[in-house]
């Protein structure tokens, strides 16, 4: 997962003649790709101990990303493979799904009697994320992998690619395999026009229509780029499964997707009252999301008009993610505080950018009493689309 | 330019198969990948500041493979061009050879007036290089770049590829281009059967016989690997240009390839006589280089079979890299103690997991003084290696 940012600067020529508002719009997106990206390190606070959501989420919908690369390799019997994982990020998470994905290749492979073939595996993120960490890990991950495969299975060469997928970041037609795993509900940038969205941190139901006029708009915009720059770039029947948080319902002032933001705003304008933070400092301060709903999703996508749809499914998990299910370990305090943990796991950097560090354990305290208390009182649940398509021919 | 240390894991099978020791080699080789690099960051003693050498022989080099690159992108006309630089390292020249092959071809494609091929660049190097410091600089880079060569330029996409070049980076018939500078006169490994090598460090004058011969096998396995590996990467016609240290003489004892570490070994000996460092420690180190000659180097190209020889051109630098031209600015000490400071920049880590820390700064400083007595006696010069190749049909 990751703050995918800002569009890359090798494609300012063809996402100017996309996106007219592109020239003005760049320098305050050059600025964030450079300061955002998930909590580094492996401290208490970092992406890596607390991504266990994302974990979550994944395993949930890796079966449809299992078969989509099932059918892919059926079809068209590659000799090399090329997967590319977006938003890849620095953490538990980031080799598990294309080792799952190598994994049900070689397994078909095997029962079809054929030659493996080779995998070449990029992982994506900005240029801020930890790739060191990734690379020192790969060695004893490509041993590991080498042992479950067993003989006969062809090389996994890794590289890693920075850059904001907003923006080319492969050649055309190079592409088999495209995964991406809660990071594209992260728009390009904040959307312009949202001036006007006092005391609400995020499309909130006191938000005026222009404020969700401005949202589904970037979205729209940051939605369309992807998908081009995804088709130009996988070869004509290759696969794409991309979860991000979404909602169910059509009115995008919903508390399934605005809700855990709401709370947020509660904390900060809590503060202000207090004299703690400025009022402009919370009135200025957006957070560049989109939840989109499944018809949303789907128009773009028909829009396009590069991609058939093949599936689109929509799931849910909790925020206080094993509730009713068992006791988790690995440390995870499963209340509330635990909720606010992996918020400010993702939404660190961007606070500290806008309000200074000075304040962010206040905030996230706040934040996470909170949460424990709606939690207590009502199911509280993350709505995740995960949508599968094929490259039309 | 990099250590490039060890057989990366995902060719241990195919490896087994070329090399019969591998798989007992295997362990010792593991260890050291995980330790050895230049020295990182940007302080005084970092592989960062301390690289004028490898950039001064990049200077000399690059129309060589300027002129392969130009001829590839004549004969072939992609559309889209895979190149990739192994042993990048990272510092100023990380970025500087492929940003000048691109430029090469954007001005032949514009004199002939095709459109722009997309370009997609591989930096290569071990795990622990510091990928993340060359990912940071690249949206800069790519800005500067997308100036230089104007409106209807392709997009330069970057990724990293960490790993051993001693084995496959990257799936077979993908790349176009190969360069790397500095970097293959780097063995996978000390060679086994160097353990009577007493007082020394490297092949030098009074060296066994049986020192050679290992030397000089090593360098025959490593470099039919690489060849046998680069090989299956190239699409055919592909071209591979190669720079590394080397000596004019068919003797491998002779003064221009081992003096450097004789000096070294000088430092290191004078130290053992004080109580400083014990002689073990000393009998037991040896310099994982090899240094060919031109006829060796071709020897093991015409046996591999797959490249035909375009090129192969000696050079040679002043160890005091600018005697006699110009004073240099950068901070740069043109003297012994200077020349000490780049071999310090590469050598290091090796003799710090050997030696221990302590040691360090007092070898460096006798190094130093000896190379210093030695360069205002007598014309001391490195040599250096250049081929080009291109892959057969």
């Amino acid at each position: 997962m990751v703050i995918n940012w800002t569009l890359s600067l090798n494609t300012i020529s063809s996402n100017s003649q996309i996106n007219p508002h592109y020239s003005r719009e760049r320098e305050r997106e050059m600025e964030v790709v450079q300061v955002l990206c998930m909590n580094g390190g492996t401290g208490e606070t970092s992406y890596a101990n607390n991504s266990l959501l994302q974990q979550k989420v994944i395993s949930m919908t890796i079966p449809i990303a299992e078969e989509a690369i099932a059918n892919l390799y059926c079809n068209t019997l590659p000799r090399s493979i090329a997967i590319a994982d977006l938003g890849c990020s620095s953490g538990p998470n980031t080799l598990f799904v294309v080792s799952e994905l190598i994994k049900e290749v070689d397994k078909l492979r095997q029962k079809l009697g054929h030659d493996s073939p080779e995998y070449q595996v990029f992982l994506n993120d900005l240029p801020g994320n930890d790739f060191n960490t990734i690379f020192k890990s790969l060695p004893s991950f490509q041993k590991e992998m080498s042992c479950q495969l067993g003989p006969g299975a062809g090389p996994c060469l890794f590289s890693g690619t920075p850059g904001s997928f907003y923006g080319r970041l492969f050649p055309s037609n190079c592409l088999h395999f495209i995964h991406s795993s809660y990071s594209l509900h992260w728009l390009s940038q904040v959307p312009e026009g949202v001036d006007n969205n006092k005391g609400n941190i995020y499309m909130a139901s006191t938000s005026p229509p222009c404020v969700f006029k401005a949202y589904y708009e970037q979205f729209q915009r940051d939605f369309s780029i992807f998908l081009k720059c995804r088709a130009e770039e996988l070869v004509a029947g290759g696969r794409m499964v991309l979860t991000l948080l979404g909602r169910r319902s059509e009115d995008p002032s919903s508390k399934e997707c605005c809700y855990i933001y709401e709370l947020m705003a509660m904390a900060l304008n809590d503060m202000v009252s207090e004299g703690l933070i400025e009022e402009d400092k919370v009135d200025s301060f957006n957070i560049p999301n989109y939840t989109p709903s499944p018809s949303e999703l789907k128009f773009e996508v028909l829009k396009g008009g590069d991609f058939s749809i093949d599936r689109l499914e929509v799931s849910e998990v909790n925020w206080n993610i094993y509730d009713g299910e068992f006791n988790t370990s690995n440390g995870f305090s499963n209340d509330g505080y635990g909720v606010a943990k992996y918020i400010r796991a993702v939404a660190e950097p961007l606070l500290v950018t806008h309000f200074g560090d000075a304040i962010i354990d206040e905030v996230f305290h706040r934040y996470g009493k909170i949460i424990d208390d709606r939690i207590s009182k009502e199911k509280t649940q993350f709505i995740n689309l995960t949508i599968s398509v094929t490259k039309k021919g």
